[in-house]
């Protein structure tokens, strides 16, 4: 059993006892992915990977993700402006990452990975990890926390094999093959491929704008086109980035 | 399809256009639940009774849970101090609900109902939902929120089928016959009756001390017994909620 | 003399200097109590308590009051809305909690009961008290707090007689016969019989609404009748809660 | 009756339902004030002017002091140092003051005048009450807040009558004539002329330091001598103070 | 003149008083930049290509930059533990970013940009701009804000001649040819190129590591080399990013 | 070399290495002068008096300013309703002033100086000084803060000189003849005599009011008249000030 939530408390505690279980924190966000996927990819995936780096390992455990995350963006959610994108404060994210931390590190757990799932989350995660150990440090508590996105783990050769005409960026692969591949490959009941809105990749000016323009943004709420998905794909890339992860896990914590 | 993270954007869209839509946003707690049970009943519980409830109507979605919450007491959940019991600050979680209940209204809701699983939550639900009706008023919205804890619609009726022994009130059923019961119900195997801990109902002085003192809490961290706990009375439970809310939810809002 | 801001600083210090003085802090609100009782019982019998309670012992102080608190509900205070009901914001409460318990604990003082008038305050006087003992550790300082609201030491004989057609419960005891009579008997002058309004004890469904909805309460304000109020349960009732806060206070602190 | 939390809500609300009613609210602190006074000099004699002020007019009401204030210091109040000195956060302040003007202006009132008794306060009060008339215009509401320290209504000529040796400035008046002669009038319980101890005015470097020197401040913890005060300067001072404050407050708001 | 602070009151009233004036406000940090370099890059770039930008219209103002920015990331900035590096917490910057533009729109302005000039600023200005429109809007302005990374104007073009061989990204740009060509062009008394050290540019893992590990981050603080910097490099690099900011302020507000 | 940014990291290192640099911290405001001035007196002059004061010594540093500051009031700076005037809550510069001296101390510094040049600003800079090193105790650092106003150097002497006709006090010294002084000698191109407005001190009521009255304030924005001001006043002025603060530096720090 890899997920802390579901072990009774006895278990967990004999579990964390010494310190050395690592704690995987996914952080994702309710967030529209287009009109072929569910609005959960980012709290799914990133659970899913953290769930998948856990299994190979009897000191990984994983926790119930965060699923409210930041304010989607247009160049890299579509914006907060979609039905269905249900995002917080980012003052707010950093409390809950801070005080979710600080709780965990009560148990006696001084390892932490977080997964981030959501691009728009990351410096708020940064913010929230800064104050947990700064408040622990006042405490006499001394923690690592690592902090990653998934797709960081993506490397160049499975990018070569899944975008075979080129590819343009994580910032625009929001609902696109990257994703959708996953989720396929994930949650397939998630993905009606035949929804898909195929444009090009979204193009946007180096600038950004407040209040938004929805008319930035494809309709579709997609910024790339995930046309090309497949489960194959989402396997290739589920793999890739579990046994990564793993590795710099166990390079930095076991 | 009752979860709304479940659904495309779109989908989701044009359902809650007109306003009238009941959005569920359940809110729990990862916390101990003695060492018969998972650490998250508060979590799936209200999910599942607001699941239940969506089903019976065509305009009630059930929003991601809120899984984190207000520190365990040890009169009602044994005290913030157990392993595995992993709280958020007050100010956060009123900050997680203002903002979260927010979200949803600039989709178009204006009808909602949070369905609390952990005792400990209720008062920063109340200022959480104050805060995020009155920033709603700032921006012209009128909006209404209906907060309940499932216990609240166990009926005399079935609380004299389920305690037939008497009933010694719904704080220190932590852990005890209520929530044993939903769980074998709905999540058996997050439930294991042959390590239920025996013993009486906790009983306490008419204070509260801090920092709390572990010695007041039965070390199996329960409150009270789940020895009589059974599927039937969790299915008996989860029906009169179930029954109970949808009345009230109908009554109010459809 | 048992209210500290009644005493010149250097016999204050001479009296707490060594960490075993008591320090008592009564935390009410400003709320209507029905057209027959000023706006501050919530106050004031908190704090005549807590008098009561310092007289009996050499080593117990009363700090001067909190006076205003949280946001009245509607089925534990009539609600917000009414005219002269006068509360604050949840983390505001919090705060000033945790700011006196800090600053009082800086004068070397370690033993504090926050004695509570005003249903509404419980939690966030726990959050309170939960922050500011996190705060006074960083500073290397351990404390200790009692918290109890005063009905919760009224004996089942007290009960017995002074609601002898039976009792509904503290939460609609709003402006009833507890508070009237104690009100009688400790400030007869903010009370005045003839303008009691006479009616059943309020019912409510079992959730609660926002915004609130004044046609839940009685229009009197008072959620039971005090018509059966007197100077005599006053006394009775006072002296219960005397008796039983400063047992509970010296078998812990002395 | 003048003060506002003993009259029951529904005299308070015909009373201010025409908005035409000046709330007073005094604002103090809890700070020692030197061995021959007690601790509440800040929050009693702006209380008492306020009372007096109200005496004069149907249409004036006085709330409850706000008790607890900013942090003294030692150039206008000793210090926060000192044993029995007990004041709040900065922040903490400003959210008190905040919250409670917008209650009494959700109760129809428009006009406030804010009664300071504490030197450190003026600041924050300014920020609290700015903080409260932004929130009460975006509620559509708009209300005027007169804010005064009382000693700033003390004339001339009065000054000369009281300080014959030449006057040294509000900020040394700290447990000296001024507030010794007010108590003296108002609280003479609250005094004992034989603990006063004498000294020349306190003088400063133009700069202060942080963390405090104690060395700068007189060992009894008051700024100037409190020997030339009476009973008969309190009452000269208290009237001329009242009148002063009538006389802006009917020329601004009646 | 473009600075607004040196204008005299009524002359910058006379100029923003109907609205179209855009306010480019720069924001950076105090951050090393390696020893070769000064630790107010990121304040002194983005002003100057602010004035640059404002010089070419008469419609465009630079107001004060916000020189303290957010804490400085390992992979970006060198992290947070270098001496000199003097960096606030994400809160406080959305905090000061929000309240600054609020300020100025009262004054009546309706267009701005924001000039960032560090890496780590970009997410907590985006909150601080979204706080601030929301803010505004209830007070029923409607504002738009531009937000840009002065970098993200460089093309493609530029960087071909800049970086003759190969660009490795923005990120480990920190005190290499780009910022260094820019200070030498702007304020070449703040550049020792002795001083440079030159090291190949700083490669990191997928992921990022709390408490930050010196280890990671070359010993100069730098994360590429500047030996290839030039004065004319610079002159190259401040055109192409005042030519392309003031083609989008144009476009957009003008 | 005085100012700490324009320094490189490593000889800023060298030079704070063993705590016995005093670092001099500007704290001023964006805020009109009068037609015949700039905006940014407050900023200019607190940072040119450090500069000349860390001239004197080799163990001094000046930080870069916080240039942002308290909102305006009518009695000492006009009022926060003038155009240009941009100023920020209070609660966020509490946080600028607790985040800057908390990051200074982090390179090992323990001396502060904060030279404040804005009336307005000094209870929130004894709060984030409060705050800021309430924080530090609890990492175990141990700092000394000096705050204090440059004016309040100015001698009698001075002022007999430079005030020839009577001084009113500094409150109304804004846009007058200290501040235009200065300015004439440190950046007298920010200086227009012919604009002066001459016009008597202004006078106010002893109470402020809220929101502000713009008749209150002469419609120059100036409280006093500069007419009399001259570049050889502001000389003696600034000389006299650095003088004094040097004094006082040295005589606490060095």
């Amino acid at each position: 059993m890899v997920n802390l939530e579901q072990m009774d408390w006895q278990s967990y505690a004999k579990k964390v006892e010494d310190g050395n279980t690592v704690i995987m924190l996914p952080v994702g966000a309710i967030e529209q992915h287009g009109p072929h996927m569910s609005m959960n990819p980012d709290v799914l995936i990133p659970t899913a990977i953290s769930e998948g780096v856990a299994k190979k390992s009897d000191s990984i455990l994983v926790a119930p993700a965060i699923a409210y995350g930041y304010k989607s963006q247009v160049k890299s959610g579509g914006g907060n402006f979609f039905p269905g994108t249900t995002c917080i404060n980012g003052k707010t994210l950093i409390d809950v990452v801070k005080d979710v931390l600080v709780a965990y590190a009560r148990h006696g757990n001084r390892k932490f990975v977080l997964v981030n799932g959501h691009f728009e989350n990351s410096m708020f995660l940064v913010e929230g990890i800064d104050l947990a150990l700064e408040h622990l440090r006042h405490e006499g508590i001394q923690a690592q926390v690592m902090l990653l996105s998934y797709w960081d783990y993506v490397t160049q050769e499975t990018i070569t094999t899944v975008f075979p005409d080129g590819f343009t960026g994580w910032d625009v692969e929001h609902g696109g093959v990257l994703e959708t591949s996953l989720m396929l490959h994930l949650h397939p009941d998630c993905v009606d491929m035949d929804k898909v809105v195929h444009h090009h990749p979204a193009t946007f000016p180096p600038y950004d704008i407040f209040p938004s323009e929805p008319s930035w943004v494809p309709s579709s709420g997609t910024l790339s086109s995930a046309r090309n998905a497949s489960e194959e794909y989402g396997k290739l890339l589920f793999d890739v980035c579990v046994d990564g992860i793993y590795g710099s896990v166990t390079e930095r914590f076991c």
